[in-house]
């Protein structure tokens, strides 16, 4: 979760009634945090947010969004390799149920930020101030210690 | 105006109250087509669809966007080609008025569809059915002719 | 195997003579079906093109086409991200024994297919009819659902 | 006409039984050779190529091929930026007719050859030996000449 | 000249113990300012870097660099599609006389600016303020307004 | 190790008055040499380059840079897909602490070569004479007939 993520969210929620912003449960890999965590990270960086929802989804995206009547998925491209992967995903979801993906050019201050990068940055001690929201920072620095210290 | 340009603006048309298709006017280049009759031909193409209006712009989009009140501006994004310089254009948009770019992944199947090359194609004789508009594929056809008479 | 794969090895099937469709055995990886089901799958649905024989090979792709006399590998490319990778193992091949590579583009209509995607698309009961040849289909699902059951 | 298109003629010539190299006649430019002086050029270039046929052609490269019974086009990709535009005319040409196009890689030598950076670097006398075949280096060198003496 | 082109002029001349900035001088094309109007305006935003030379060149990169002993050319990468073109240059003039080019990466902020899209909105009276030096803007926006007067 | 790095330490050894090679201490993947090993070999094929140091490093590349007074970074480009990822690291690396990358052309001779890619050919017995080293094929053709011998 960047300031990139963070942008997009704020930009969908200005331009759609209502946003919904979903944790993917990966049963074959154990992040950072739990998806309990992470919805809760979520919730509180977007609580100025009234017309967002955060959840969490299993399965293909496009059940999710006929379960919920959400008509299109909004997406941040930061750059070409992104493209091809992102580009496929929207046509086959496009094939699957008809929903539609938007695509969002990303801040260009946010255009090198990837969850990985900011992740390895941290554990080795980096500083990740204004690269994701301070809460995040916080959480992440602990979690990173917490690790450390096992 | 393809096939995949009328796919765009039928899916846009979708998923937001209101569409403006607005053609730009290029002092410097005179097309094939001038200015009102491109905005027929919109108009014709896109007559089952109630909620697009055509008109025309000249200068800065966002110029236009903010005197109509325009919150976003959806593209079709094709290839890779594409997405360097649109990427370009939505971020300096983004920075001079705030106005954001939403990019749709083009239907595959006229994915590879580009003015120029329909126009080519069409000027020496093949068969540009199915890649454009019935309608426009008449007049394309006709204008073509018109010319070579000359 | 998807229908871009079959799209591939029918175009091949029209320009060459005698056509190998060669499955890579991979030591450390064991896919959803063995060397040999994989095989029958592909005798299966490319029963209809009688210059294609189905093999299957281990270790340099160079060697196989020596051992063969193959005087060229053909390859669908659907996008930028496979172009890399594939010239890369390309100008290898022509270095190491001198075999070239043709690239054909794939059918705009399979672009967005990938043999990953569809295997996460048909896991969690998603249609692919359509993307992948009816009796591919067929077997897929009956595995999975196997794979489910356990 | 670069070392990199030769390369891309002698393989085409190893991989099938005839071969056509076609000059695109363009009404609207006038190039520094012209179209006879072209096909000359080629026709020294290629002499040691028995199957190796020098023409040239107007219009649509598809209906050039269905005159003369072509199959296939082969084509050369150096780089991504001609690989997106590439693709987007084998579509196209595959669409209109069926005629499929065969891209090979660029032997990696040649790969930064273009014929527009070849003519700039001979306008401003810059040595362009071993990256066009001799003969064609000859030629270019006189005619820059020429026009300078103009 | 806009601001990406001066974090590049700067983090040059951080690097390295002299740094030329040098215009080309393009016969067939008249800008906006001529090539003395350039220089100057080049002089006025680099006076704060007393080991960066101003200069104008024709011909050959390579050439102007052999004249004046210089090591390595510098470039800043915005995107791909800037690097296709810039490495094809880079080996040429690698293969001409052995210079290196060494690309840096262009400032995040400044990624999405190009000159003919700063013209652009210079032209239609957009605010190019923060994305141009000052002078630069200046300058640019009176030789505009002196062009429409005519 | 291939002759494409080497290519870009010597180059790199040209313009700069000393140059670090510094293998990147992987605590997570145990490679076919270890690090001491590798060292080894750097330091037997870079021998004739006086000024480069050969060294290892841990953690974030950053805080070696400044640990060691360095003042940039040099990297070969290959291909479009590692542009995307060398940028964004580029782009964090000057973020996190000022330090700049220099990125080189690779020799197109070299531009299809890859660690892993070497790697595999090697195993199955492919000649890898000319794209690495002498002195590094010979201890890799020994090292993969250890392990097989195990």
């Amino acid at each position: 979760m960047t300031n990139g993520h963070l942008d997009i969210i704020e930009r969908s929620a200005e331009l759609f009634d209502e946003v919904f912003v979903a944790v993917l449960i990966n049963k074959n890999k154990q992040g950072l945090f739990s998806i309990d965590e992470r919805m809760a990270l979520l919730r509180e960086i977007t609580a100025h947010l009234p017309n967002v929802r955060i959840d969490s989804w299993y399965g293909l995206l496009v059940d999710y969004c006929a379960d919920h009547d959400i008509a299109a998925i909004t997406k941040g491209l930061r750059a070409v390799s992104d493209f091809d992967y992102e580009l496929q995903m929207a046509q086959m979801n496009k094939r699957l149920s008809g929903v539609d993906t938007l695509f969002m050019s990303t801040n260009p201050e946010y255009s090198f930020l990837s969850s990985s990068l900011i992740k390895e940055v941290a554990t080795h001690g980096g500083d990740i101030t204004g690269l994701v929201p301070d809460h995040v920072r916080d959480e992440l620095v602990k979690r990173i210690a917490e690790q450390h210290a096992q």
